[in-house]
């Protein structure tokens, strides 16, 4: 290697790949897929394997009280605050191996690169694998991701309770037991880290429809959860005339459609799901006493998120077929804007790789959302197919990934110094 | 009396509404309403009841195959058919105390007036009581009568189980057992009635918006049900680009929207219920693969029936918002008009007790609507307050079910010669 800033290069493709397919073993589904829910035991054992990947370099590994994972390769600035790589490695119950892991493992290829290139850089390097990004055994996700960054209270976390009523607190207190027994460094406090890159597959169609191996994640959506309530009264479907008629339904009904008028009002950026739906007493001949259904708004700018916000509940003011309705945020995740000094070092990265790298705005949440707040953060997308994820039939191209590590590889080069 | 065509204004108010009392305490719920499923103890009880009253009066107890009870008041031209006079005993699990029952005792006062006036008609008159009108504890209902008039097998009723497994043949031949114990008289066969007069509860808000004490029933509305589905593809609700989409409530919706404004083009009669809706898999922040609703179409004319389910199948053979749709029949009864020769009978007795009778179609169904395929058929309705019936709140006003009884007893008595 003749100069840093193409370190990506160098990556060994190979090694990479071998590395997805290893830690893909533990928790492995048959035929395909993997089981590695936040804190049990494959959960617990991936964090072991990656400790043992970055000791093989040299690195030391540490971790937090949220059970997150550090393995640092050291800077010749060890004083610098150090830049930060990585994913998660928990999945859903019947996952795909890609969603989280990936991110992790190209953080290790980095890691591996600079080992094999002898590079001596000014500022340290951390590999970071966060606990419970998925929520899906505890919920809500991003559990290690939120603490660290300051979003979330360590007591509402590990107080919550899986399907089978485990305290995440106990299955936190069993990982970082093991955590210790096997000599991996406590660190009490969160820290300020320099840059948090993320690499994850794009979850969605964009990237794979434009054919490009890779793409750079300018922000991630906004989300406004609203539950919606439609009161109107329950009658014969035979016997009541029309006009005395309050079906809760034609009341729903009425209502999505001024719902649809409005944002069909905003640009294409604008997602809105109505994703549940449901009538009491639900039966083919009676009129609807009840209706409920759910929305889903995502927008990468908080104003149009507000703007639409506002539209929303002065429409639920109204009557809707002479129903009473109502409206209640029941989550709200405001976006991000990644920064654009950032950006361009991983522009410059990707355009390196992948002339006319797509920019594009993550619709699904990730770590990155809440290591945002505390530090210059940006991701990359990689693309999988059919946009299909938290499924064993994920899919991604091995090329495609091999790019999208030799970029991050190329952008943490920069950032190291 | 000196007429027997104003044999209405004999009728002895207190006793009918007494009969109304005594059949109202088999099976009784506490504070108030009846549980008298169909072929239960209790439902059985009140056929005996009937025969008891109708012996008390000189009559004859006939049952047949079905279970159905007819109390026969001789004529003195036996050989001619018999005018028929009745409704149900049997209610839903928790009912108001008059649905079917008031039509039976109104029909056991025209006997006990004919018998107090010592009126010798020509034409036999039978006051009956139809098998399991309700389906509510045997789907689907109206099987005494359906049976009766050749509208239904007997061998796919009795093969039908309630929730507990009981073979409706077999609750049957208990009851059959029951009254030949009782000394009734069996006929194997239904045979052609002269006429058959249903009053009932209207089970709807007409005639209490009205302020009458009964309307004149024209007919009886047509039902389609229809199942629709609607196919898209699940998808993540924030990675997943509006152009992309194929949302299975979009399709929905959109299609409802189509439907309602085929709806709107016909006059105020028809009636057109969405009572079930369901979205699969029904997440929050997770597209719609599938939707599926009922639609409940009512109407008096079958021809506005037929224009719309050939304006509904064409609708769904298009695709809405990208995804396909089915749309199935799963019932449908036609809708029956009642003879003009028979309705001015009523008009004729209704306009002597309640000048200015308002005449309406009836939105549920009632035995009536298959004996109507056998013999010259109509009905009475008389108001229940707020149109609710099938809950112990059901409540009429005696003097409007006097009326009512008024009003029958002169059609009868003008049909018995």
């Amino acid at each position: 290697m003749t100069e840093s800033r193409h370190l990506g290069e160098c990556l060994d493709g190979q090694r990479f790949w071998n590395d997805v397919q290893s830690l893909a073993s533990i928790g492995a589904l048959q035929p395909k897929g993997i089981r590695r829910l936040a804190l049990d035991d494959q959960d617990n054992q991936a964090r072991l394997w990656l400790v043992e990947q970055g000791r093989a370099l040299g690195c030391q590994a540490y971790y937090d009280a949220m059970g997150n994972v550090f393995i640092r390769r050291e800077g010749k600035a060890p004083e610098l605050a150090p830049l930060l790589v990585g994913s998660h490695l928990d999945s859903q119950p019947q996952a795909g191996i890609h969603d989280g892991a990936l991110g992790v493992v190209a953080g290790l290829a980095v890691l591996r690169t600079l080992h094999e290139q002898g590079i001596d850089h000014l500022r340290p390097l951390e590999v970071v694998a966060w606990t419970n990004e998925e929520g899906a055994r505890f919920t809500p996700g991003a559990s290690g991701s939120s603490w660290f960054a300051g979003q979330r209270d360590y007591h509402a976390i590990v107080s919550t309770l899986d399907g089978s009523g485990i305290r995440f607190g106990d299955a936190l207190d069993d990982c970082l037991e093991l955590l210790k027994e096997h000599g991996l460094t406590y660190r009490p406090e969160p820290f300020i880290p320099h840059t948090f890159l993320e690499l994850h597959i794009e979850q969605g169609p964009v990237l794979e429809a434009l054919n490009k191996p890779i793409g750079v994640v300018s922000g991630i959506q906004g989300v406004n959860w609203y539950e919606v309530e439609v009161e109107g009264q329950a009658n014969h479907a035979g016997t009541t005339p029309r006009q005395v008629r309050r079906d809760a339904f034609d009341g729903a009904h009425e209502f999505v459609s001024a719902l649809k008028a409005t944002v069909l009002e905003q640009d294409d950026d604008l997602r809105f799901t109505i994703g549940k739906f449901s009538l009491w007493p639900d039966s083919v001949n009676t009129i609807a006493q009840h209706a409920a259904f759910t929305i889903d708004l995502r927008h990468p700018t908080q104003s149009v998120l507000d703007t639409l916000d506002a539209r929303f509940h002065d429409l639920a003011k109204r009557q809707w077929a002479g129903c009473d309705t109502s409206l209640k945020v029941t989550s709200h995740v405001a976006p991000v804007a990644f920064p654009e000094h950032l950006l361009d070092v991983l522009r410059d990265s990707a355009g390196r790789y992948c002339p006319g790298t797509p920019e594009l705005v993550s619709g699904a949440f990730h770590d990155a959302i809440h290591l945002a707040h505390v530090c210059p953060t940006a991701m990359l997308f990689t693309p999988c197919r059919q946009g299909l994820s938290h499924h064993p039939d994920e899919h991604i191209e091995r090329e495609d990934a091999e790019v999208a590590a030799r970029v991050l590889a190329d952008a943490a080069a920069s950032l190291l110094g």
